[in-house]
Formats: C-alpha cells, structure tokens, sequence
C-alpha cells in the first residue's frame, strides 16, 4: 500500500471549511480539523468542559455510550493516545477493545479496508484509529461503516491533539482570537503542527510556524499562518509556544546539524522563557526529548501546560466519542 | 510438546458422535463438533438467534456472565476470532482477560498445563484457547478445571467457526437436510473444514470436498462427504461453497504450482459465481486471499454471506459461553 | 538508567520498620514489607480474608473501586501477577488498562517518571508497576501522585507475593510466631524471598535462608533470620518449605554446577517431603521449574499449597488496592 495523497502542505482547506455555522447533517467521522466549523470546534470544546465535570466527580463515569464498542486500532506504537482514548470510551462506559498490528491477520497481509470491515461486521461502532500512512482513516471512513476517528495518520493529521491544545489554550488565554501561537521545530513531518493550524486559526487566532528552512514549508498560503526561522526574535511576540518533538533522526538525515545545535537555535530553554510576554503559555504534545527541544524546568515551570493538555486529552477525547457516538442514532 | 494425536483425517466420529437427543449432563466443553449431536447443535443454534435479538437491541448487553471471568489465551495470532470471542464475552457482561503467549512466563517454559491451571487458580471461568498444536485445548480441558473453549487448534478443529457456519448457512438456506455444501481448496490443512464436515453431515448436508489431490485426503470413509477434483463441474451442483484461505506457503511447498495457476482451478471468479445455482451462498472463513482463492467482486457480491458470517460469529459465540458457563451451576 | 540503590542485602530494615500500630496516616504506597507494621500486615490479612467471602459468591464482585482507573505498567514479562492484579481490580469494578513497555512511547526513548507523570494525568488512580530494576517503583511513588502498587522490582522486593504467602501460611498453619519458614535456593537474587523474610519475621516466625553458598547472602544480621546449607538436615525442623524457582542461567553463570546437581541437593522431591514433619507446608511463587527444584508430585501433593497461593493472591492483591484506593479520599 502506497502512502495515499492527502491535502499537500501548507494545506489548502477542503472544501466544507470556514463554515460558520454546526452542520445540519450529524458528523459522521472525526478525521482532521480541515472540515471542521468554528461552530462545531466550539461545540466540542464545551462538550469537553462538561465532560471535564464528570471527571471531577468521585466516580468518573457516565453511561452515555453503555453498550456501545470502541476498537482502538493502533498500527503505530503508543501510549499516551491509545491509553487516553481507552480511558476516554471507559469513561463513557463503552467497551473497548485494542486492537494492535502485531498479533493479528494483517501478518497474515489482510488489508486494512478488509480489517476495519471485519471490526464493524463483529460489532465496532467507533475505529480509533492510528496510522503511519498518511490517509489511511480516511479510506476506512469511505468504507467501513462506523464511525472513524483520525488517532494519528503519518504525518498528516492528527485532530484530536488539536482540539485538546485548543481546549488548553482556551482554558489558559481566554478567547483565541488575535492571540498569536508558536509552532516550533519539525513543523514539515508534524501532523500535530497541520491540525493545529486548521484548528487555531478557525478560532481567529494567527499562528507562526517556526524553525529552521529545512523544517518548515517553503511559504505559507494559508490566511493566519506565517513562517519565521528566528525563535528568539517570535518569543517576544507570542501568547504561546508549543515546541515539537524531534526525531533524532533528522540529525542523521542531514536536516539539522546536530540535536545540540537544534537546542541552541530553537530548544525552549530558561532563557528562552524569559523572553516570553507574562501569561504566554509552554505546550508540548509529548513525548518530550527533555534537553534538545524543551528543558525539563521549562516543562515543569508555572507556564507549562504540558501536563494539563494530558489530562484535557480525556476530556476532549471523551466529548469527541460522545458527539459521534452518543445519543440517539 | 509433541503434536499431540487426535483423530485422522478422515476423521472416524468419536464414540458420542451422532446422537439424536440432547446430552442429560450437561456439557463442559467446546472441543469439536464430532462429540456434538444433532439435538445440541441445534440449541447452540437456537441460542445464537436469542443472542442475535439481544444485539439489536440499542444496548447490546446481557446479564448472563456478570460475574464471570473469560480469559483469551491466544498461542497464535488472531484478530477476527480474538475479537469476536471478547465482543461476545463483553456483551454477555463476563469479564475479559487476554492472555497471548508473548510477554508471559510461556517464554519461562511453563508448561501449557501449569499456564492453565493458574488461570483456573486465578479465576478464570471459561478459557478461550487457540493454539497452534492439534490437540492443546483436549489437554487443558482434561485437567484445568475450567470450561475450555476451542478456538482453532493446529489443523485440527475450529467449532464455533463451523458453527457460525451451520447458523449462516441454515438462515440463508433453511433446513439443511439434502443441501450440498462444497468446501474448496486446501481441506487437509484446514481445520474449518474439519469441523464443518462433522458438524454439516450432523444436519444432514451433504459435503463435497474439492481441491487438487496434494490438498485433499485420499478417500472419504465418512458418510455423506464425497471428493471432487474438477471445481467447474461442481459448482451446477451445490447449494453453497466455501473457499478456503491457501497459504502462500504452499507453492514453495510444492503442493500447488503457483497461486496463478491455483486462481485458475479453483479461484472463485465472477465466472464461477455464475455457475452456482440461483439461490446458492459463498462463504469464506477470512481473512480472504482476495485474487486468489476469491475475488473480490465475488466476496462483495449478493450471494456473498461472508460479512454476515462474521457478524454471526458474535452470536454464536455468546451462544456457547452463555450454554456452558451461564445458568444455575 | 543505572540500577538504583536500594537496600543491600541482608536487608537493614527502614526507619518505620518493626512499629507495632497501624499508622496514623492512610498509606499511599505498597512497595515493599519492611515498612509495614505488624498491625498493618495483619489489617492487609483480614481485609483478604473479607475478600475472599467476595470471591465466593456467585458473582464475585464488589463496587468498591467503581470509577477508579488501575493501570497495570509490566517492563517485564509476566502471567500470573499480570493477570492476578487485573481480575483483583475488575472484581472491585475498577476500570483496568495495561501498558507493557512493548508498543509504547517507552520506545521512544520517554523517561518512567515522565511516563508515570502521564497515566496519572490521564487518570491513573494506582500503578502497579513490575519493573526489572531494583528501586523503579520507589522512583516513581516518589514523583508520580498515584498510589504505586510494587509487583516486582528487579531482585529487590515483590510484597503482594510475600503478602500471598504469608496470608496462605497462616491460614494452613494458625498463628505464625515460633513457626520455622525454610526459603531454599537462590536467595540472593529472590525478589519473593526478601520481602518474605521482611513479612514473616514480622509476624513473628523464624526464617531459614537455605541454598549453596553462591546463592546466599554471606551472614545475616536481621534477628529471627538464620543461614543453612544442608536442606536435608533443615528439613524436620521447618512448618512450611519454600523452594524458589531456580534460573537456568545460573548455571552457565557457574553459581550452580548443574540444574541436576542442583536438584540432587535442593530439589523438593518426594522423598524429601517424607522428612518434612506433619502437617508441614510446600510453597512456591511460582513459574515452577518442575524437576529441578520441585518435582511434580511434590507440587501436586496433599501438602502443596501452591494453587492456593494463587488463588489467595487475587484476595490480597483486592485488600490491597482497596486499602490504599478505596474509601473516602
């Protein structure tokens, strides 16, 4: 199977973005933030709040999805996303089955379209589903017959990292509009950076995609997004920065000189910190190369978000299932 | 562990095999359909049109387990029968443990016995057992203390397959009394066959195993099931088929030319499709070599019952937990 | 990630060994058995026993974990604790969700601090953690904010086990003080041995550290505890015997000559169980390495109370999660 072409970057929005309003027909799959409204963003992010309640409670449960099967289909190695969505579907008290390519007949060469079928036929109402082919949620939604939710396909999309950074952001800086987010590092292979950047600038805010030329785009056509390859010289300016992870690969491949030069051009160190106005907010989608991208006293200082964006991630997961999932259908 | 002996293929019945009426002790496992009679193939069967109401209902859950521990030991990889066996657990509210030979003292050499006896120890109320060795779940049955459920065993028996056979087949066709059944391809490895054969002839189906010689038996001693080498010349004939899975393997093994050629023999094409009577059924047992022993447009196809079969399975399996494990014990 | 220090061995016991009250603060932590007070073994004891009336029900469970999310952390392979911990916490209807360091961000070079910080800030109520460094868990209780549950951490300390152990002695032999406990084998290396000595010599037995030279610690200096070579001579002294399981590699290591020279002199066989006085016990943790250090008659014997000690090991491990998670918090 070939990676499947999806929206080049910078993405040019597919055709239902930019709508205003909540769609009229209910959302059958949550595959990337691209067709997704303002409306409807803000409709998960206050499905989350309440479900943000539930957790809160001494039993965290409510029986919104009893009955209901979520498969988490994990091609990809993973602990924070399977374990947060798992959580997530307990937590509505859906069962939950896991569902990883090891072990399984996709040794046996069972393609996916033929797995994801099988999964419904035996009872899935939701695939949560992560790939390391760009696209691949989105063949399965053509053909399943659940619903789909996008866990993390390639480096293309990953939504509901977005819509948990948005939740957070939110939380933390009030209305996002006019306010101004820092996307540093490997923006180009970052599925959680184009999410982002769909997700952010529905909700009026400007984003600046930052990093070395051999990371980032080469220009950006998207209204909102700009680039900048100086971090110390964006810092001043930001409301928050959200560091990516780098592979250390990417030293090897001749993309960055060295994990050690990275950190001195665009690693989120004390310094670093500093420059940043009062009240801007440190994100980070995990997991963290303490040391090269971010320093472990930036990931733990008052301005950090890091560990609240995980615990948000069950919320936000849990609103997502629940609008797909949930009531009458 | 040797490969323990079980019966020869073709297999003589074992001395249960063929009663009319239903066992007055009742049973404690599920092994193989040869020690099932017709009465009690027909309440598995019965039972499973009960549990395919529960499942659609908007709650697809019963009572009937709560309480109850299932555990998966799965020695070889699976998913449609992994899954299919914990869908049927959860929807029977039984709890549900998966044990796989990985990352477990197997790797310590514990012996399949000692593995299973602690699980009985532990709790376990109905072990789930697949294993690459003819014979392994007879062992376990023999000494563990649990129900034991067979879910595939070397090329041996696989009974809640063929049993979710006889339920699609009975609701496609009606009484299977006089209906002939061919079964396609690799037969003397497979133990869906097996099983199918006892438990087709059980209800008064005539079988007819078809494949090239290197993948059939010599002869047939069991009554009711016949040989055929020519595909074309039976299709006319049968009221059903099932084309089994061909490893890849067995090219190199010498055992069939090439797939191409293979395809050509007995590939199930749209040609094929068109020389079955009107009303014959394709099943398949998955997952599908799809361009081999089966097209995919047949697979797809109106007569194709091979997405209900695996939706059927859930059904069939909470059937069996559910009469050996639920009730007053 | 060095191996950390922890207490050498023969164990000096902490600060808050040997009190003979229950604390006045709720235990966060159960991570080995040298800060367990008498009072506090014998409340983890009673709890147990109140559990196993649970066990006995027909449905077997209790709601006092409900909406309480366990994760079960295994860096290292396991049957039995695994999947004892996982039934213990269904039956008190917690949520349970397992992460083995397989298929994880662990790959991903993550910290086990900034894991652990991550399934707390997903919910994680307890971690049960098996780990093959020594010290791991005490990392993790140190920073983690959940309540971590020890299941084995490299050589060091395995309490539940010894909690298992001492539970099943007491209830075959009555009160433990003045009881002679003989552990043969590879002491040194016994994760099971060191926290037994801690439980058992706080309840009041002598214990008897029995095994080659090479597999002894050099002296002892904990009261109640004494050294012996000669299993044979120790024999008809002891109420229970505990032979440990022996690793293979022991011997290419040199520390055994052979698995049958080692047998010759420590092996639990049949005739050896003869020198046992009346009413004598036979334990083990268990995988047993049958015919090296017990022989399978010994283990299958009236006086074995090995599958006891599995089955009593899911009531304890129930007292203990419920006596650090359950009540009002």
């Amino acid at each position: 199977m070939a990676e499947i072409a999806v929206a080049a970057w910078p993405a040019v929005s597919s055709p239902g973005a930019g709508l205003e309003s909540a769609p009229s027909t209910p959302r059958q799959h949550c595959l990337d933030l691209d067709d997704y409204s303002r409306a409807e963003i803000e409709q998960v992010l206050e499905t989350a709040a309440a479900m943000q309640e539930i957790l809160a409670r001494p039993i965290k449960r409510t029986p919104a999805l009893r009955g209901k099967t979520v498969v988490n289909c994990f091609y990809e190695p993973s602990t924070r996303t399977r374990v947060s969505f798992e959580i997530a579907a307990k937590n509505l008290s859906a069962d939950v089955v896991t569902f990883s390519s090891g072990g399984s007949s996709v040794e046996k060469g069972e393609s996916l379209i033929d797995t994801a079928r099988t999964l419904v036929a035996l009872g899935a109402d939701v695939l949560v589903m992560r790939h390391h082919l760009a696209g691949a949620p989105y063949v399965v939604a053509r053909s399943a017959g659940a619903h789909v939710v996008n866990a993390g396909d390639g480096s293309h999309a990953h939504p509901t990292q977005a819509l948990l950074d948005l939740y957070t952001l939110r939380h933390r800086l009030g209305d996002l509009s006019g306010k101004t987010i820092g996307i540093v590092g490997d923006v180009l292979h970052s599925r959680v950076a184009r999410s982002n950047v769909h997700g952010l600038t529905r909700l009026g805010a400007q984003v600046v995609l930052c990093g070395p030329a051999t990371l980032l785009p080469h220009c950006s056509t998207l209204p909102g997004v700009t680039l900048e390859h100086h971090l110390d010289r964006l810092l001043p300016h930001l409301d928050a920065v959200m560091p990516l992870r780098i592979q250390k690969e990417r030293a090897s491949a001749g993309l960055i000189p060295s994990l050690r030069e990275y950190r001195r051009e665009y690693g989120m160190t004390l310094e670093r910190l500093e420059r940043l106005p009062a009240g801007a907010v440190v994100l980070h989608p995990g997991p963290m190369n303490e040391g090269v991208e971010i320093d472990p006293e930036v990931a733990r200082s008052a301005r950090s978000a890091i560990e609240e964006q995980v615990t948000n991630g069950v919320a936000v997961r849990m609103a997502v299932l629940y609008l797909l999932a949930g009531g009458a259908q």
